[in-house]
């Protein structure tokens, strides 16, 4: 099991990786005040590792899936935790992927002004991403993350077993991430390189989390609260990504990170700000996890759900971060119209090819 | 106009306090994307400073009164951020007494994970206490502050201006919270005692409101989130002042914190934990602000809500910050039955005295 500390100016959040992690950690959790929240894919299938480390908490269990995310099931948590008399001395163990981690991290933040937070990531999207960082929220009236706090758990439990259930499709939404991280660091690259052939294979992708946290970790510790500096980057490929996600609404956040960054390097290769080997090497590895990328007939129109990304606070410009090279990326800001110009004809371009 | 600063780990908030100080700030923040948030009272008697100071800026009003401080006005509030395109960059200027910024404080902190927050309290109680020092929440389930954040305003603005539209009875509600800092602070005590025949004086309340601010922005610094600190003490008063709040509602804050703090100073001198002089002379302040202390035939009952204080994470315990002798407090715990059993004898000696 690896360690890794994130100091930040409000707190200090430690990362516990690897194989016994769960067993390990939950041990001195055991007998505590705990309110476990987690969903019914995760309950069903861990029922018993959660009754064994965990005894019979007081929990709440959200319906699976990305459409819980919202402030009804946040005030019903918040509701549940009440009812259960949480105090100021009790830990909340949020147990899931990324929604139950967003969720009842903000559920956390809020609870008596904030109380104990551990963090158990189940999917490899909340393990090599979203569980570390201490960004929490839920949509509201149709915008993703509208609501939400800065708020860093205690301590992250990543361990491996939690991944030999997810279906395919879970796996291809981590690698999205982890691809992204490889646009950010040269040394993700070479592993994503060198594997490419077998990107999911357990062995890889339980190998490279920690690589991808320990990135993660140090970007957030210059960058806490995302204002304009290094935390930026970490966007990559999430601004297309994000527009695409309110326009078509389908798939699932991991599937629109990498269909994003596909479009993205094309925009950032086509406005020369990116080296041409270097953006054909990462839409290979982009193409080996998700093969066929969509060529929206109204990629354009989706593109315009950019301006919606809280990240772009004047709408008549856009704003995205792309690769540039081997551990370099690049933030281009363009006019919202050619930004969705430069979408549609991305689109046009995959259309061609099939 | 004085200039104070609050530095915490997690951010910088300055205080502007004095005549003057409400047009010479907001000259500074016209032109910016601002949100106001007010109360149905504040706008109707402040309209023309309002459009003054802020043109026709987005603003959202709720309906005067404690009752609105719950989390359906919280998301209509955030609602109308939503909808009148507020971003990152964007400033929310929260313009009323303790339960504007209480709600308002935290739509900011939520919208987009925080955006700008400018407090401009408008009653006495908020502008010595509430709105210095980043608390924020609603209330839920007919909990007090159990949902809520820590979030500091990057400034407040302090202006006697308002303090000329209010009824006596939120003068009452301010000058209770100055007398606990009079029990905390030797030098806002011997004002408190050169002046105790004028309290209700503009120019008393104007002038001490400095002192209470300095006295809190120096605890703030040393114990931002209130963990088990200096900020403890600030809650003189309250515990009991809380738990009569909950079973008898129909007082206001203010009001329960001089009923509280008499309740409280009644314990501290039974157990020989406050200077019997100390005692009678701030007994004597608190009566002068309140004549009639309510010698309430259930005080008893309604001291078991003092369990549901956030502070007591046991409920087989009660803590409570009392006076000892000049510029020191004392926590005192003691039994649950015990606390309730001072209580009710406070009631009923308060009893044969009328």
């Amino acid at each position: 099991m690896k360690t890794l500390t994130i100091n930040t100016p409000s707190c200090q959040s430690t990362i516990y990786c690897g194989n016994g992690a769960f067993a390990e950690r939950t041990a001195l959790l055991k007998g505590k005040n705990l309110f476990i929240v987690t969903d019914s894919n995760v309950y069903r299938l861990y029922k018993s590792h959660i009754s064994g480390a965990f005894g019979d908490c007081p929990a709440y269990i959200l319906p699976a899936g990305e459409r819980s995310k919202n402030y009804n099931q946040l005030l019903k948590i918040l509701s549940a935790m009440l009812k259960a008399g949480v105090t100021r001395s009790s830990t909340v163990v949020a147990l899931g992927g990324g929604v139950v981690g967003d969720i009842a991290g903000l559920a956390a933040s809020l609870y008596m002004r904030g109380v104990n937070l551990v963090q158990i990531p189940t999917t490899l999207l909340a393990q090599v991403d979203s569980s570390v960082g201490g960004k929490t929220a839920v949509d509201f009236q149709g915008v993703k993350n509208i609501i939400g706090a800065f708020y860093q758990p205690s301590e992250v439990i990543v361990d491996p077993l939690f991944l030999r259930t997810l279906p395919r499709r879970e796996i291809r939404c981590g690698l999205g991430e982890i691809i992204k991280y490889g646009a950010l660091d040269k040394n993700i690259y070479a592993s994503l390189c060198k594997n490419a052939r077998s990107l999911f294979s357990e062995d890889f992708f339980e190998g490279i989390t920690y690589d991808c946290i320990a990135h993660k970790a140090a970007v957030v510790c210059a960058d806490e609260r995302d204002t304009g500096g290094k935390r930026k980057t970490l966007n990559l490929g999430h601004t297309t990504g994000h527009a695409f996600e309110l326009y078509y609404k389908r798939k699932s956040h991991g599937e629109f990170v990498l269909i994003g960054m596909y479009y993205e390097i094309f925009i950032a290769k086509r406005l020369e700000r990116c080296e041409n080997n270097y953006a054909d090497s990462l839409i290979s590895l982009i193409k080996r996890v998700i093969k066929n990328i969509p060529a929206y007939d109204d990629a354009g129109k989706a593109a315009e759900f950019a301006k919606y990304d809280k990240k772009n606070t004047q709408t008549s410009l856009i704003s995205l971060i792309a690769p540039a090279r081997e551990d370099e990326s690049v933030e281009i800001t363009l006019p919202a119209q050619e930004y969705c110009a430069l979408i549609a004809e991305c689109a046009r371009k995959l259309k061609e090819k099939t």
